[in-house]
């Protein structure tokens, strides 16, 4: 099967906003082994859309379009699929309830402009749309499938992972398995990673590996293509296992795991809660951690300490030690994981400080110096790091090497290198 | 002079890699008012690369590739263009004389793969790349251009920067000038807003309008086209004008604006500080009013209430006021406000409490139910809003409300409504 994905928007065309759309449509299909055959971006133009509709559909036994779908006048995709396949405009029952459903969920009234989604092209199937009000559209004509989705990424992926990726399971003839796999290190630097691992060749037998830096980490893609899914799956486990003799203290995760969703995993298990004092990260920590479902269970309060007057009342740091080291310092940072611990009555006091730029940093303490202190019911201590000069990227990669520190002390890994 | 982009590469067809050159090159080239026709991704194919270089030089003035220029087997851009413009390769001195300073400035020897990379078709002027091996293309033929650049983002960054987009300028003739302006909007839905602004043709009166829905509010694009830049400027201000007068109060931006870069300058613009009281967004709001450089200036701190305990300790919430009416209430909301202005001495407390999900929800208070408190030294109060299902969602719903109402309170506008 050979698909076409096609993104209607002057806003792509023009660079205001990331394809992104294309990117995950792409990675879902090559995942279920659909090959790409190409993709393209069209103005919001009618002509251009059929235009394109038409080049597409002829050369490919599957196009996936997004974009154009929402209320206003500036979305013509579904007009341009009814005068594609030559049908019509019909209310769907099913998307009407949906989108009374929507609103009354919401308190608001359904204005005419909002009856209007519930209309679909007769030829098509509507994809209901659990986050919106656009429904998707599938076609099938020809033996081929045309597919419509909104351009609101958060709507099109639910459709994608609910409704089309496992449907269009359903239609594949299998021939040969490709098993693909992630597995996520920090902590380490790209190139001392792959110094680490060794030769490549004699590592992966065949299979492929990416390293895919970021400021969370290197993500090591691992793809392997066999005839037999048991032999891929065995293949990647023993490649797994190798990587990981090398280099598994720095491997906190795999696949879709984040490192707020291993470490709350581990807290949970263990019956544990922390509390966390920021001082740089302003946030983005205790952010991280309540961005799992049932955080409560493990994260007790968090204190944002952004003031020295903040980090003395609330969570006792000595006035002294602030002006003796600085509230950038290997004292502070600990001071600020035992009083947060202290304050909180939780088993892990976590906390961080340190300087984000682009202003703000000296010859003694640059821009991207930062300390993070951890406490448990034995030790309490703390940690330098050197980052960069961006202050988001420092934002990042703080919350990443505190949280990592978290997962060290439960799984028992020592802090250093 | 109407152009396409062609991206060139498997990684970016299966979503390995997102498009950022496309996005970077169709932005450079709108700023010079060069208008995108469309832009595809095609993969690393001969055939495939071929038919998409003639139909896209067929119906264009200006085509633009990148990828596929390096030293490796995979790189096959080059050989299709000398295909396609039926050339053959010449060693260019000058392309000679770059690759060597290149490799004697890192101390490396120059192989046989890396001489290759001085090969340019002869039919084209070759583009110096300064941060790498591989030269770019550029060819003339029938009044028309088309350019080849590398992949590798930074080093065809700096090619259309340096010398792309100055030679293309001088090749344009002026006839007419395009103005682009975002509006960003929140705290009223997409349709809502269509329908408040009325007949769409006699706002924009041959202008364009685009509504860019997100989590955050709505983006309104208004692009503009006229003989010359002055008229179009004055539209552009005339329909903002006309815009304003029917939604001013939920426009909250423009541009590269966020919802924190604004609230963050009327606080520091008036001398006031905040502090924040935080439970369902867990950060999230600390988070972004710190993603602000020189965010000291007006944030004093944080809590991250999460924990009944800590509201109470902390901010001084009734513990008989959780009971009768339940942390997520609009009256702990308002005492959240309260306390948290209080303990911190600040001008403004701000505070959220609500249910996140996907979990512990109920058929009186149902996930998405959420409730922010606002106090300055006049008054304290707080207003309830109800959201979706998404849990990520939720948070940046949430913390966009929440600023709204600061940003709200900091001009006078009315919450309600």
């Amino acid at each position: 099967m050979k698909a076409h994905i096609i993104t209607i928007g002057d806003e792509i065309l023009i660079g205001q906003t990331l394809n992104t759309n294309a990117a995950f449509i792409g990675e879902k299909l090559s995942q279920i082994q659909i090959k790409i055959n190409g993709a393209s971006i069209v103005p919001d133009d009618e002509t251009k859309i059929l235009k394109e509709f038409k080049r597409a559909f002829d050369s490919n036994d599957l196009v996936l379009v997004t974009g154009g779908l929402g209320p206003t006048h500036d979305d013509i995709t579904r007009k341009c699929v009814v005068d594609f396949f030559e049908t019509e405009l019909v209310e769907s029952e099913e998307v009407l309830a949906d989108v009374n459903k929507f609103f009354e969920a919401r308190g608001r009234i359904l204005t005419d402009t909002n009856r209007g989604q519930a209309l679909v092209p007769k030829a098509a199937s509507p994809i209901r749309n659990s986050k919106g009000t656009a429904p998707g559209i599938w076609i099938e004509k020809k033996k081929k499938i045309f597919i419509c989705m909104p351009g609101v990424p958060y709507e099109m992926k639910e459709m994608m992972e609910r409704f089309v990726i496992p449907k269009l399971e359903e239609k594949l003839e299998r021939k040969s398995f490709i098993v693909v796999k992630n597995l996520l290190a920090t902590g380490i630097p790209e190139s001392n990673l792959y110094d680490r691992l060794g030769n490549m060749d004699e590592l992966l037998q065949g299979a492929k590996m990416a390293f895919l830096p970021s400021q969370f980490g290197v993500k090591l893609r691992i793809t392997i293509e066999c005839h037999i899914e048991v032999d891929a799956n065995n293949k990647l486990e023993e490649i797994e296992q190798k990587i990981r003799a090398k280099a598994g203290r720095y491997i906190y995760g795999k696949n879709d795991d984040t490192m707020e969703s291993v470490v709350a995993k581990l807290l949970i298990d263990r019956g544990l809660k922390i509390a966390v004092a920021e001082s740089c990260t302003g946030g983005l920590i205790n952010n991280r951690l309540t961005n799992i479902s049932g955080s409560s269970q493990y994260l007790e309060r968090g204190i944002i300490a952004y003031s020295n007057g903040a980090k003395v009342e609330l969570l006792h740091v000595g006035e002294d030690t602030i002006q003796k080291n600085g509230s950038v310092s290997l004292e502070v940072a600990r001071q600020l994981a035992e009083g947060v611990k202290a304050i909180s009555g939780t088993d892990i006091g976590l906390a961080v400080t340190g300087i984000m730029g682009p202003t703000g940093g000296s010859e003694n303490k640059p821009v991207g110096l930062v300390y993070v202190g951890i406490c448990d019911s034995n030790i309490c201590t703390a940690k330098e790091f050197r980052f960069g000069d961006d202050r988001l990227l420092n934002k990042d990669r703080t919350s990443q090497a505190a949280l990592e520190m978290v997962r060290r002390n439960l799984l028992g890994i020592p802090y250093d290198d």
